[in-house]
C-alpha cells in the first residue's frame, strides 16, 4: 500500500492501479502505467510503468498527477536543438543499443529510465563534437541481459554499413553485463575490418557524480577517430580513477566485476593501447592495424550452442538433454586443464560416454577453463586424455564465453567438420600463443 | 605404432598391447598394461597403464621389460622406515586424498603417477617433522574432478576425529582443481570448529624444480602448528614466487589460472594471513579464532542441486529440465548484478516463467553473478526486480561455486523454507558486507 495521503488522493480522481496517468514534476512530464507499490518501495513515492518497460518512482509531494486516456508516450524534456559538427574533424559513427550509458537514475528510488533519443548523448556531453563528425545511429534499443544474435547480427550490419559509408571508426554504446560476448561477436563476424570498432558502456548511469559514462565516450570516440587499430575491442575504465580508459581485444576481455568502473579486463592477453580523454593513445600490444579494402559482413549464427558449466556431481544428463533438443555445438567450462568428472564416485556418473554419444551423433564440444585464466591442455593426466581421444576439443587459452559465441559463428556459417577444424586454430586474436606473465589478474 | 625397434622387440617376445607387463628402469619395477602409442606420444616411449589408471611412459632404451602373468602392482621404490616424530611438537594430523602433490611426473612422456604411499610426503619433506609432530591419515586418493560430496563428507568426519583426538590443527592435501568447491563444503559442514583446517595440494607435482608442493605444505603445516585461526581455508602461493604463501577463506577463494603456482585467489576478500615457510605468520584480516568444545559435524548433502551459468540466448528450459529430474535447488550464474534473458529477444524465451515455475513447485533458486568479484543486486533494473520477485533469492557476493556447495549443503540438513532463509544469510563468511576497495584482482 501507497502512503494514506496518496491512497486518499488516488481514490479522490478515481485513479486505480495499472490506469494510464500523467505526471509533472520538475518541469518534466511523463506519462505511463501507475504499478503498485512493490514491497522495497517508499510509501510516499508513486511508482510508473513506462512504454519503455521501465519504472520510474516519483515523490508524491513534489508531482502533479493526472488521469488520462490514450497512449502513454517516452518521458523526456523538450526536443533539443541539433548538435553542431565541424566537418573538418575525422568522420565517426556512434551506434546506440542501450544500456546504462543511455540511462538517467531517479534519485528518489534508485531506479533507472532512459534517455528520449540516442542524440541527446551528443548534448550531454559536448566535447564528443571537438573530437570528431559523429553520426548517430541506434538500431534499437535494449538492455544487454536481453540481446541475443539477432541483435549482434543488427549491429555487425550497421557497423560495416557505416565503415564503408566513410566512418573512419566506429563506437558503439552497449549494456555492459553482456557486452563481452558482443565484442567476441562482432570480433567474428566483421570479416576483412578497416577500422576501429569500439565498444563501450557505463557502470554508474551518466547523471551520477560518479558515471564512467562521459569519459568512456570521449575515450572510445578518441580511439574511432584517431587510431590504426581495425579490431573489435572494448573502451572501459583502466582503473577506478578518471585517469585513462584501456582497449581491450574483443576476444579476450570479460567483465570482472559487477559494479566498479574498472570492471572490464583484458584475460589472457595484454590491453591494445591505452587512452585519455584528451587523446593520447599508448600502444601497449600488437595489433591488426588498418589497411584497405572493403569490410564485410559474415553474420550467420546457429540457434542451437549451448555453454556448459561443469562442477562436482553435475550430471552428465545435461548433454543429452540438449543432444535431444537438436543442439549442434556445446562449450563445457571444466575444471583445472579441462576435466569433467569421469570416475564413478560423481553420483551422477561419468561424463565420458555423453559427451562420447554426442560427439558420434556429429556434435561439436569444445573445452575450456572455469579458472578463465590459463589455458587447457588434454595432455597431462589421464582423465583428460579420456575426454580429447572422444574428440573434444580443447579450447586452448579461449575464454568460455569467447567460446560459446565462436562455436555459435562457426556453425552458423561452415558444416560441422570445418567448424570443428577451426574451434580451436587462431582466427582474431582470440587464441594467445604464448601468455605474459604479466597477463593474469591485470 | 611404437618405432620398430620396439615393435620387433614387443613381437619377439609375444607381447601384444593389454598384456601385463613389468618394467624395470632406473633402480625402479613398475607393473601394468601395455598401452598402445598415442597420437602425441614419443615413438622410442613405451606406454603403461598401473592399476591406479595413471599411465607412465618409460624410454625404451633404457628399460628392461618381461611379459607377467597375474595381478600388477603399484609402482615405488622399496619401502622406507618410518620417519622418526618430536613428541614435544605441536600434534597435528595430515589428511592426503590424492591429486598433484602427491604426484611424481615422468620426463620422458610428461606423464605423472601418483605416490606408493601418502606417509612418502614426510620422507620427502623432512622439514614437516621439524615443524609438527605429524599423523598421516588417507581415507582415499582420487583426483579431484571425480571427488564428489560423499568424498567431502569424508574428509569432515576425519577432520573432526582427528581435532577431538587431540590435533591441534590439521592439513588436508586435495588435487587443485575442485579444492574451492571442497574448502566451502568442509566450512559449512565442520561445527563449532576449533582447529585451524588447511587444505593445500599442488600446481606442478613434487618432483619437478618449479613444483609448489614443498613450500605449499610446508607452510599449511605452520598454520596448522602455529595459528590461532579456527576456520577452513586454503594455503597456497601468494605469488609464483616462494617468498610465502597466503591462508585464504575457504568460502571466498577460488582457483583463478589452470597452471600457476599463484593460481588460488581470494574473492571480495582479503587473503586471513601470509605465513612463510620458516612459520613467520602475518595475520591480514578477521578470523575466527580457537576457543573451546567440541568440533561437530553436519555433513548432509542433497544430491539433486545444479549450477547453472547463463548466456546470451541460453534456453530457460534447463529450469525445466532440472526440475522433471526432482532437483530440490539451483544456482543461478547469471550476468552483472543478477540477470537472465527477460525479454522476447532471447530466441529461447524469457527464463521468467520456468523460474516462477520451479519456485511454485518449492525448488529453492539463487542468483549470483559470473563477473564473480562484486555482488548481485536485484533493486536497480526493472529486469532484476522481475526475477527477485519471483522469489529467486539474491547472494549477496557469494561466489557462485561456493552458493552452489551452500545450498547443497543446506537442502542436505534443512527443509526448503529454511534452507532458502538461510541462503542469503552469512554462516561462516560466505558474505562480505561490505567488499573492500583493493578485494579487485588480488
Amino acid at each position: 500500500m501507497y502512503s494514506d495521503e496518496i491512497e486518499t488522493f488516488l481514490k479522490s480522481k478515481g485513479i486505480k492501479t495499472g490506469d494510464r496517468i500523467r505526471v509533472e514534476y520538475s518541469g518534466v512530464t511523463i506519462e505511463g502505467d501507475l504499478m503498485p507499490k512493490t514491497e522495497a518501495g517508499r510509501h510516499d513515492t508513486i511508482i510508473v510503468k513506462l512504454k519503455s518497460g521501465y519504472n520510474v518512482g516519483i515523490a508524491f509531494g513534489n508531482a502533479r498527477i493526472t488521469k488520462m486516456n490514450g497512449q502513454a508516450v517516452e518521458p523526456g524534456s523538450s526536443p533539443k536543438s541539433k548538435v553542431k559538427q565541424d566537418a573538418k574533424l575525422p568522420k565517426i559513427s556512434l551506434i546506440y543499443t542501450g544500456g546504462t550509458i543511455g540511462n538517467k537514475i531517479d534519485y528518489r528510488t534508485g531506479g533507472v529510465y532512459p534517455l528520449l533519443k540516442p542524440e541527446e548523448l551528443l548534448h550531454e556531453i559536448p566535447e564528443l563534437s571537438k573530437i570528431a563528425n559523429i553520426t548517430v545511429k541506434s538500431p534499437f534499443s535494449m538492455a544487454s541481459e536481453d540481446l541475443s544474435y539477432a541483435e549482434w547480427q543488427k549491429i555487425a550490419h550497421e557497423v560495416a554499413s557505416e565503415i564503408n559509408s566513410g566512418a573512419r571508426g566506429v563506437v558503439v554504446t552497449i549494456g555492459t553485463d553482456t557486452m563481452h560476448y558482443v565484442s567476441a561477436a562482432l570480433s567474428f563476424m566483421l570479416q576483412d575490418l578497416n577500422a576501429p570498432v569500439v565498444l563501450t558502456g557505463a557502470q554508474r548511469s551518466s547523471d551520477r557524480g560518479s558515471s564512467d559514462a562521459f569519459m568512456n565516450l570521449i575515450c572510445a570516440a578518441q580511439l574511432a577517430a584517431k587510431s590504426d587499430i581495425a579490431e573489435v575491442g572494448i573502451c572501459m575504465h583502466r582503473s577506478s580513477s578518471d585517469k585513462e580508459c584501456q582497449f581491450m581485444r574483443g576476444t579476450k576481455v570479460r567483465k570482472m566485476h559487477s559494479s566498479r568502473r574498472d570492471a572490464f579486463r583484458p584475460i589472457n592477453d595484454s590491453a591494445i593501447a591505452f587512452v585519455t580523454s584528451d587523446g593520447k593513445i599508448d600502444y601497449n600490444g600488437h595489433y591488426k592495424k588498418i589497411g584497405k579494402g572493403k569490410t564485410t559482413v559474415k553474420a550467420g549464427f546457429e540457434n542451437n550452442v549451448a555453454l556448459i558449466k561443469v562442477h562436482p556431481n553435475s550430471t552428465p544428463g545435461i548433454i543429452d538433454f540438449y543432444v535431444d533438443m537438436g543442439y549442434k555445438g556445446i562449450i563445457l567450462e571444466g575444471t583445472g586443464l579441462g576435466h569433467t568428472p569421469v570416475g564413478p564416485s560423481n553420483k551422477k556418473g561419468s561424463w565420458i560416454p555423453q559427451i562420447g554419444g554426442a560427439i558420434k551423433k556429429g556434435v561439436v564440444i569444445g573445452m575450456t577453463t572455469q579458472t578463465l585464466y590459463g589455458r587447457v591442455n588434454a595432455n597431462v593426466y589421464t582423465n583428460l586424455r579420456k575426454v580429447s581421444e572422444l574428440g573434444v576439443v580443447y579450447c586452448e587459452d579461449m575464454l568460455p564465453e569467447t567460446a560459446y559465441v565462436k562455436l555459435g559463428w562457426l556453425l552458423g556459417n561452415y558444416d560441422a567438420k570445418k567448424a570443428k577444424e577451426l574451434l580451436n586454430r587462431n582466427i582474431v586474436g582470440e587464441i594467445n600463443e604464448r601468455i605474459g606473465y604479466d597477463e593474469f589478474l591485470v
